[in-house]
């Protein structure tokens, strides 16, 4: 009998976010993987690091944080070689997952590699997108509108277009970005239609309406676009 | 002093999908409110039915299933004059929303009746479209896609033209509208790249590819579109 595999969302930052069902899975582990940066502390254990059992084995999946340096291939080789000997030996491996596994998240890599050979199970979690309107008090979206949501890499036309198909968007990976989403926001006129989050449902957590959100933003940063909004309101 | 507004996302069926701030908050109240039909059980309310707390005090938002005779504003009129009694009688309000209570919920129509007099906050939830994902295993979107949240209400041309801004669609609200998201996913040769859910997370939850989805589809169903999928996996 082989384990199995268990992609856990851990949601967008607050602890209390967690689901019941990814406490009972961390908190009774012994295997527990995570993505971490090559240098300093992986958010997503960071999330649950009273949860995890003492003596559970970690498997930290160390990514380098430079994207022009990315050597993914090798590094989720690696990674689920190390998971599945876990597997293979009996022992489910939780996987942590910062928001929820399948939206935007690293665990995929995983996924592609192993899923195929050992049975697997998705524990869905609280996207930061939602934990994101709710730190701005607005609804994003209600009756027949259409959200988007829309790496901020994407070239500038790009953006545009995809905002324009919608009613509401929620820009992600922002970072280094939010001179362009800028720009492209102001040729639509929806400046004033956006709101900046950043580190959502954390206690160092920022909202602001986007015209007055800091000229550099970190990585965990996202613009929420209404873009039928009159005014706006934090 | 005045009670807080308490927005809480319940999640999509599955109560171990229910967040530990959700449970704590709700095990807690001393007055819960949630929507309901006119004839049978409220969803919200199903999924928490074992943790909310014996002698509270629950305020039923009934509200008729037929959208022709929607009478919503008496209906939120009245449900959100009953919740402001209690607010300021000093009693935090807890309102369950199921998935998000900002993202398509109906908790929207009490908050903008309220948020401006009361305290209020949002704690946010599982979405059903994460749930969906999960159930169909396969990861909604990555790297730089971009995701469109469609409600099958809308015309064929507005699906269409918000299928094609983007590489992943979770088309929602699909009941009675499944014939023509058919439609129009087969004019975009998209059929074979679309998996439909009933009831994500649920015991009686469905996942099929499109093409042998049912005729008719409830009112908790969802279509997933991976607009650049070779193949279909379920």
């Amino acid at each position: 009998m082989t384990g199995t595999l268990y992609g856990v969302g851990v949601g967008p930052g607050d602890p209390d976010l967690l689901t019941i069902k990814a406490h009972r899975l961390i908190s009774g582990a012994k295997v527990i993987a995570y993505p971490a940066p090559d240098d300093g502390e992986s958010f997503a254990r960071s999330i649950v690091t009273d949860v995890i059992p003492e003596g559970a084995e970690e498997i930290a999946i160390v990514i380098p944080m430079k994207p022009e340096r990315f050597p993914a291939k090798s590094v989720y080789d690696q990674a689920s070689g190390r998971v599945a000997e876990r597997l293979e030996a009996g022992d489910d491996v939780v996987v942590l997952c910062e928001g929820d596994p399948f939206f935007y998240g690293s665990f995929m890599y995983l996924y592609e590699r192993l899923a195929g050979d050992y049975p697997s199970e998705i524990v869905p979690g609280v996207s930061s997108i939602m934990s994101c309107a709710a730190a701005l008090k607005r609804p994003l979206a209600a009756r027949n509108d259409s959200l988007s949501v829309i790496p901020g890499p994407l070239p500038e036309d790009e953006i545009k277009r995809r905002l324009l198909a919608a009613d509401a968007a929620a820009i992600i990976k922002v970072g280094r970005h939010l001179p362009k989403i800028r720009k492209v926001l102001d040729s639509i006129d929806a400046t004033h239609r956006a709101g900046y989050i950043e580190r959502a449902s954390l206690p160092e957590q920022v909202v602001l309406p986007l015209a007055e959100a800091p000229e550099t933003a970190p990585y965990f940063s996202m613009i929420l676009v209404y873009m039928g909004a009159e005014e706006w309101i934090v």
